[in-house]
């Protein structure tokens, strides 16, 4: 995947997950690169980008607002996000938001 | 400011800047650093979060769009936004989205 997501034309859906991780790997490495991997496969996914510096950000891109809620609701996906909440992150904030516009370059 | 912004209630905007650095400083960080403390003092910021690892990515929060074409527009923030085309970008990309909805804890 391109660390730039080569995202079409908007409107489409963007998933912004801020995260402030706790001390220890505790899986969640392998947890997370399962993740995104499982994300590419599902329907509506349309890319996804990531870095993690004092403050993780981790923004994918979604066709519409139904293709989100299945994702959230993946089986696997819900063992991760029980383990998130539970185990890896001491602060986290979800936002789910509608991109209208963009410009600029893509790799 | 909070590493996960403390932004109100949905409906409010996000810009995700996404970007990849050429090499060197040739003046960014301090040109960055003086950009957040600019945007924090214009009217309608809520927010700002960031990190980079390998890719950066820049999500600044804001009430409405007029506030978000002022800050684009603004005269400082328009030469910061030249030296990052020509100067400290090898690519870019802005996305202008609206957040409908929001959940998980703030620092």
């Amino acid at each position: 995947m391109p660390l730039i997501a080569n995202t079409p034309e908007p409107p489409y859906y963007a998933v912004i997950f801020t995260s402030l991780r706790t001390e220890g790997d505790k899986g969640y490495d392998a947890m997370s690169r399962k993740m995104v991997a499982l994300a590419a496969e599902q329907p509506g996914f349309l890319g996804f980008e990531s870095a993690r510096e004092g403050v993780g950000i981790t923004v994918s891109y979604w066709s519409d607002l139904e293709s989100i809620q299945r994702w959230k609701a993946n089986a696997e996906h819900q063992v991760a996000q029980q383990m998130g909440h539970q185990v890896w992150y001491s602060s986290f904030k979800t936002r789910i938001a509608k991109v209208e516009r963009d410009y600029g370059a893509t790799t």
